[in-house]
């Protein structure tokens, strides 16, 4: 039995990188830039509120372990920001996945392998509920922040309202509310429309 | 519904604040202190990890929500550090846990609610795993940092051990096996024995 908890307090010591990983987004009210760990904690959070509402019927358990996980990948590849070309990185993310799951006992690691890959895929309703509120968590932070990273990456409301529509796969209501916002608040903090 | 996702937003654009509240851990690896936003990210996954392990069976999904919701209410009053004689301060801390879950839908509020002061109480089987947890979790890092916070603040190794034994309940074999490390690695870094 020892060996499990040696092996889990690897992986839980190897999780500490992830705090370290830098996203785009400052958050509402902070100076500084997000990092991936928090950002993972939020959406959690973000699901617990959110899964009465998903547009289907969603394992909640199972949305929380994919967004507790989504990201460890960055700690060997980075955080991609969602508008750049190479945001797709699949196969540099799956071996990095591959190495962090592999500290665990066997047991888990096929588990979360497994659900790590699932989410990727984003067609079982517990990934596409997930990967919506993924998308729909910067959004809502620049919301609340001026339109910060949208305007220093200099992103048209309508490359957010392109690139976040799969938000609407996970709760369309919630989707057309958020996406009128982008509207209007965007064009009051002077993002440009196109 | 929209107002649903009104109230829900603000809960989650008021936890950016718990991004902000510093605990007195450097984790391993990083100069600066953790945050309470991260700290919960990742107790959440000890949690997951380590549930199968747990003393008795637990709801896995109480136990996250529970730990993914146990700290925010040091948003209103900082985080009190687990050797201070002020660190059992259920009465403020429930003011805030009220302040914040009212901003929810009145069926989240009343959930969330009830499952922080289960937590607090530390009695179910699943508030007793998460709070070993809570626990267990700077130990752990205290393991790997050099001792940093019990050096900082002159704990010794007889207060980690007495501050600490509640781990037990939650997995008797894992408090025994890092409470063994606590005396080798602690004596090593020049912690005080008494």
């Amino acid at each position: 039995m020892i060996e499990h908890y040696q092996a889990i307090t690897s992986f839980i010591v190897e999780l500490e990188k992830l705090k370290k990983v830098e996203r785009r987004i400052k958050p509402p009210g902070l100076s500084r830039y997000e990092n991936s760990a928090e950002h993972s904690w939020q959406i959690s959070l973000l699901a617990l509120t959110l899964s009465p509402y998903a547009k289907q019927e969603v394992d909640v358990l199972k949305v929380v372990t994919m967004l507790l996980l989504h990201d460890i990948v960055e700690i060997d590849t980075g955080d991609k920001f969602a508008y750049n070309a190479n945001h797709d990185d699949f196969e540099n993310e799956l071996v990095a996945a591959k190495r962090l799951f592999a500290l665990l006992p066997s047991q888990l690691e096929q588990k979360f392998l497994s659900l790590w890959i699932e989410f990727e895929k984003a067609e079982s309703a517990e990934a596409i509920f997930a990967k919506g509120l993924d998308r729909v968590m910067p959004v809502i932070q620049n919301l609340h922040n001026g339109c910060q990273s949208w305007l220093e990456h200099d992103i048209s409301i309508e490359q957010v309202l392109e690139k976040n529509k799969v938000v609407a796969k996970a709760n369309p209501e919630l989707w057309q509310w958020v996406s009128q916002q982008v509207k209007v608040i965007g064009e009051q903090a002077g993002v440009r429309e196109k």
